[in-house]
């Protein structure tokens, strides 16, 4: 059996997330049945984590077995061709047999996008969190590098997902202004349950002045859920990168 | 009566375009009734023009009658409290009296975007023309210089709408390209139906070969539309800017 990787690209906001269930559309059952019909067996895949409905990937993997001898490099077309328009499969290679999309990761990384402007834009709806009041980057920045390292990460993480550990290590954590957006990009090797918009919701907080970037490993030791900012909402949230050993690695960059 | 005129930007997706009919949302509709609300009393707008079902636009304007006292400046932020998300009002403003968002025009500036990338982006499916066959932005700038002047413009548009004349003078027509996407940018004093789109395809046959830069003039001589390119697709048609004199002419640059 091959064992096929794909790199995706996903608008979530016509899905209710990434993972299959039932009686709701989701990005997984969508590209199931779209692969099923290109290499003619039921195909199933084993998607890089789960994204919750309204949530965007710029880069997303996926890897699945299969018997069908489709050339890889013409996977992209054929399957996009069947694909809702709101998906793409932007990159295809033969994978090793024991590669596996989610246990393989190194390493993610997640934008979030706030559209800082008094007044709303149709066009970022889907694509952004409108936040009309003035939002102090450099502030946020500040607090936003306190995230950076080895921590139990309970206090910025909903309940709902069973987990091993809450311990998670964040390499970067970056906030940058580019016009009226605020933009945070942060990478780990791994992300709670909703962790990424707890913790932008959190540096919300610290722009509006409840919480001090000096008070965010402090509040990250508590564990307490309740002291740190909101979950903002899932449109402003991308999964922007994902990192690989070897050949799945290439592609993804 | 107050006649206040309004900036307004609205992604043209969900919408069965800019004018009021039966059995459709619209634009117009939409908007008349979330000013009806704020105004507390039946308000007809009158636009700058029609879209169809799919166009956008950044920068629209409407004017309407009113005996409401709300000040003008208050305007943008009521109003977008009722809309639905995918329509914004930028702007308002008390205009003189005799004031007509359609007449008084002076200007009008359509921009359209293909994104001409050899994979499909879902982020950009409901904003642009997806063409995959690489085009010659150079070529089709040649061709589209050919268009500027005052014109009999009989061979670019859809027959359906009611004109006194089909003669009108475009005053600039540029084609840039900017990473993946193609943009053309034209001016006129007014549009006839579906030429903004019908020139466009225009452009793509001169890219493709189908039509020399120096054939444009003589094409549009002969007023026929079979000899010209296709009508391209709604959703990479942005109206972008448009003129006037005066106060209103000020809060739409």
């Amino acid at each position: 059996m091959r064992n096929i990787a794909l790199r995706l690209m996903y608008s979530g906001t016509n899905y209710h997330g990434w993972q299959t269930q039932k009686n709701a559309v989701t990005v997984q059952e969508t590209l199931e049945n779209a692969l099923t019909g290109i290499c003619e067996e039921s195909i199933r895949v084993t998607g890089c984590g789960r994204t919750d409905a309204g949530v965007h990937a710029l880069k997303y993997c996926v890897n699945f077995k299969t018997a069908s001898r489709i050339p890889a490099d013409r996977l992209p077309l054929a399957v996009n061709s069947i694909l809702p328009r709101d998906i793409s499969v932007t990159a295809a290679v033969d994978a090793p047999e024991e590669f596996n999309a989610i246990l393989s990761c190194k390493k993610k990384e997640y934008t979030y996008k706030i559209y800082n402007s008094k007044i709303r834009n149709p066009f970022y709806e889907h694509y952004s969190y409108f936040y009309p009041q003035a939002l102090d980057e450099i502030l946020m920045g500040e607090a936003a590098a306190r995230f950076v390292g080895t921590h139990d990460f309970a206090a910025v993480r909903s309940v709902g997902t069973q987990t091993r550990t809450t311990v998670r290590t964040i390499f970067d954590f970056d906030v940058e202004r580019d016009g009226d957006f605020v933009i945070l990009r942060v990478s780990a090797d791994g992300f709670l349950y909703n962790m990424a918009r707890a913790m932008a919701g959190t540096l919300i907080y610290v722009s509006m002045g409840k919480i001090r970037p000096e008070e965010i490993r402090p509040l990250l030791k508590t564990g307490d859920r309740r002291l740190t900012g909101p979950t903002v909402p899932p449109q402003g949230l991308y999964l922007s990168r994902i990192w690989y050993d070897g050949i799945v690695g290439e592609i993804m960059t």
